[in-house]
């Protein structure tokens, strides 16, 4: 159940029955010279679309642009700055909060966002319960990587081993392939990459990136392998999601 | 050619053409007992994309919440505070000057953020001229909204006459309804329908207007209006689009 | 009655039979080579005294510096960034609302002001009711325009026709001729003034309205129009206004 | 010559023989059962015109609502809190400094706002340096607060002794009487009137301080004195607005 | 008491018999040639603790960066902006507030911080009253200067004369000299030392104060002075916070 | 070398063959019945002093007060919200970058600190590269948690097992136990110890861990095994901020 495909009448009846709801989080990226750069929203989409079905959970709107300052020199990247995004992350919980919501399951497919995601959480935690909404103990936030989910993870090892990286990694190539297979993109890539050398600010980023890529080989990527992964991340957070519900009680 | 389907080489060399960008932003709001919570949403990105398509121009990632304070007492509306609003338009334009682009058409979807994205524009003019970020003086800022197209306008005027209302209108619903052929709702509409009561606060707006719409009958949409709006507008923001890059040189 | 002249516990009788007050908002920009430095905040603050007297209500201080960044490349025009308007707007609210005021009426003398003010009330009427503020939920806030009230537009229509322009504009020189005759201004006028081009950034308004005249002739201004327009504004308004206290109820 | 009675060439020549100027700022705020709400910004307004006139300096509009958060238990006081008074000061002078001013002298009308106004100059200076704009490393900021004048304080102590206490006190009730004759305001004041606590939060300022006064007896205040305090104020901030100005070169 | 050598049990005992709470808040900036850079938070860190000893008052953790931005031109210095240590001050008194806490005594090493302390004491009393947090209109703090104590100031003036000076002052670097023997620095220091120019911004305050001291002569200091400004601190602000303490009832 | 009790000329001369500063940066928060207050800033400070001397780094001074909002419902505990951490740091490293500092090392003792450290990094890269502030663009932070380093995580696997738990752990007990042997507490634990429930809010936090222990048993530390961890955490971030210095040349 899509919250932008629903009426406020039937979010009403959804909430007599359950206070959860998943928020996809992506990211507006370079992904390397054949990566999509909305990679990370269409990855986080796709599969909070398919956990929203397996578990009759209402999906809110996806968050397109993240937390992505350190990719700013490669054209078409964009970013909020880590205090927006806090920001941002108050405002969609305070609303929902003040209609009954409870739980906030995360479905992101971007790692930049992790830090400031945890760091919003416990703002809004503090901030709603300092202004006593009603339900503000009981709120619950967490997210679901899909990218860190170990069945992801030991099919990406498997079938990339070490050219899978740590941005613009086939895996999540091949999801987008599988998604968008009108999308797939073709560019020469070197066969050396750069890779291990740890993230600070934009123009050093690119300094040591210079494509973009991290450690990966994107052209191992195949829409079949995406519909693998889809397949994987859809059934794993699933059951992270209807676990994070029951624990919550 | 969509921002999100595209690598950031295809940026880099679309710049070399054009500065301009198409930024769709909606909301996630409310829209009486049968409208779409998505539905400000829906319309701008699927007019974005149409417009995007006639004009050869880059299309960015939809802001799915807007500014909706005042729909906040109905359950599944969300809202941005103005000034977080203004933040993520500075963070992205941030994002984008400092790759080059200079002309920014917001395609928008809900009348109650026009107010904040004037204001946002304000602010980020000044501030990428006090961080002299190259191209800063050159940035121009515009919004088109579709629901405000005199070709719309008058259709709407035509198929619906008074019962266009100003909220949950049948024409945006008859939008939704030519996207979403597959979310059309039914649900029993009162007759008597509020109207013509300014917009305050959010416990207020729903003491006058119960169900959320505002003067509408949104039982007269039909997929077939949609589509004849979704024409018009692309049509119309198109030529505005091309005519605003014009003006800048 | 206005505050400044006023003893706290005349207010507090006030309050005892009337919940208003009139906010004056002007702006502290250039007005072309005669026009007042102070013209926007002169006018507001005149009308609003007038329909202060016209109406019993008292009248709160005037809010001298506005949001006029398009200006800034003129010297002697100041300009508070969108961002801090609104914290000021909320602070002045707050500070009313708990004295018990919830009907608020800026007369506003800058077509500048309009998208922030709003965008300020939605962000406060939202802050006082998240802060469950006694009255909150009353609260409203509304802005007249002098320049807009529709006398004042066809006598100024009457009067100068299209040299009427849209910023340093004969009617609003008048005005501030028949409040402050002291310093009536001469200064030779091209005959050719710019018009017709779009608010973007303060060098872009410099570069195409180099005197920082916008299609006006302020030449054309007297003193006797200005009485003319004072006395049309205040009528206006203040009817507005009485009207503004009624539907609230 | 004030700014508000300026045209923006006029301000242009001024900047060619001097880079002053000086700024009122006042509060809006309780001052006792007979002292004007507008006391704090009446009086700095009208010495700052009078140091304007002897000085030949610019005189900027007035900040007439300042720190007074600790008066908002009785009805009709406004604040701004002290960080959006820091946020209006950055405005202000970034758009001056922009403009080429550099010597701003504060003329202030209220203690509370000292602290606040001493923060938001240090905050300013490493703004604008930050942003390295042009001659940020010259500016220059001053508060003079009237009633602290040497010449003020002695005239106060010979005619008021200890009845002039440090709040509501008969000296600027004086000054508001000789600027606003028709507002002297005239009620029952008990002979004991609180002194000497400090100052809290404004419940606890009320509780101890019931009809606002702090330890004075405005009924001594006549136009005649308002006058004198008038007079020795507008010849020592002269003097000291010129010693600014000289030993800042 | 120190807080960070307590357990959250011993907090709760302790808050059944007091409200108070001692937060020493210092500054990490420039002292001269042959000063600490610490100084600040050096000499209110041992002070406090005294005070904590004498009055069996809980101890805070220190604040050991505080507003300092005029010093920013010599290396080693740090600084909060006052909006920063504004937000900082007010989560302290809000974190300790909610536990039960009412009287927050600041020993302060710093003169630049004194504004922006009390700007924040009016912020915080304003934030926890609009929050109705239990106990908020009991909450009151105060600053106690340690170089401002009689005792100290008639010491330093038998003991320098004008040699004092004031900033990187015999007496505080005698202070650190006691608390700190390992760390007494020796250096060439020029007789000729610059004193009375006002404090403006950070390159300023370096062109005018070349070595960073103002008017002192810090090679006066000895530990056996720092033992008896340390002694008289310590009795005085003990004075004082018991007095703070009983007031408040 | 601490910054603290080092001078400016000293300092100047430090930063002549060395760009590296390590910041120590704790908590104040409860630990459980027997854990001090200050655990998190005691072991972060003993550590990174130890550092400093092994590698002859400049030890800045300690941030005693972190990210702990979820530890706010035990009397004595202190939290910065993640966005004034945020500006905290910005602050910090603006001030240092400015003074040619470019590897920031921070020693951290709390794991609630670390999301918003990345957090705080991201948005200083880009405020000092927007800024252009030279050497931005050089600018590196690290973040060592001694807790995480594996010789202390190996070592109190073996003297702890399981009870090691994960806050107020026997590992940071022992270590606090070492530095401070004169504060030493003893209270009865009950042997039953909550664990495994995840972080949310502060009021749910203490509901799921009543006595603020999270699976430990700290009865185990003693201040032997505190000096042990001491050593290894030393050795081990000693390596680690040697290795950082090279690998950003």
């Amino acid at each position: 159940m899509l919250l932008h495909l629903s009426t406020w009448p039937e979010v009403e009846t959804y909430l007599q029955s359950s206070r959860g709801i998943i928020l996809p989080i992506g990211s507006t990226e370079q992904h390397g010279p054949t990566g999509l750069i909305g990679t990370d929203a269409i990855c986080a989409e796709a599969i909070a679309k398919g956990v929203g079905e397996t578990t009759q959970a209402l999906v809110g709107p996806t968050i397109n642009v993240g937390m992505a300052l350190h990719h700013m020199a490669f054209p078409g990247s964009m970013s909020l700055r880590p205090s927006t995004l806090i920001a941002v992350i108050q405002d969609y919980l305070t609303s929902l909060t003040q209609a009954g919501f409870q739980r906030f399951f995360f479905i992101n497919g971007h790692g930049g966002n992790i830090a400031t995601l945890k760091a919003a959480f416990s703002e809004t935690y503090h901030h709603l319960a300092l202004l006593r909404i009603p339900g503000a103990e009981q709120v619950q936030c967490k997210v679901g990587n899909w990218f860190m989910c170990s069945s992801v993870y030991n099919l990406a090892k498997e079938l990339y081993g070490l050219q899978e990286g740590s941005h613009a990694t086939p895996s999540e190539v091949a999801l987008t392939q599988y998604v968008h297979p009108e999308a797939i993109k073709k560019a020469p890539l070197s066969e050396k990459v750069a890779s291990g050398y740890p993230i600070y600010g934009a123009a050093d980023f690119r300094r040591h990136y210079p494509d973009g890529r991290m450690g990966s080989n994107p052209a191992l990527a195949t829409p079949t392998h995406g519909k693998q992964f889809y397949e994987l991340a859809v059934k794993e957070l699933s059951n992270t999601y209807l676990e994070f519900l029951k624990k919550g009680d």
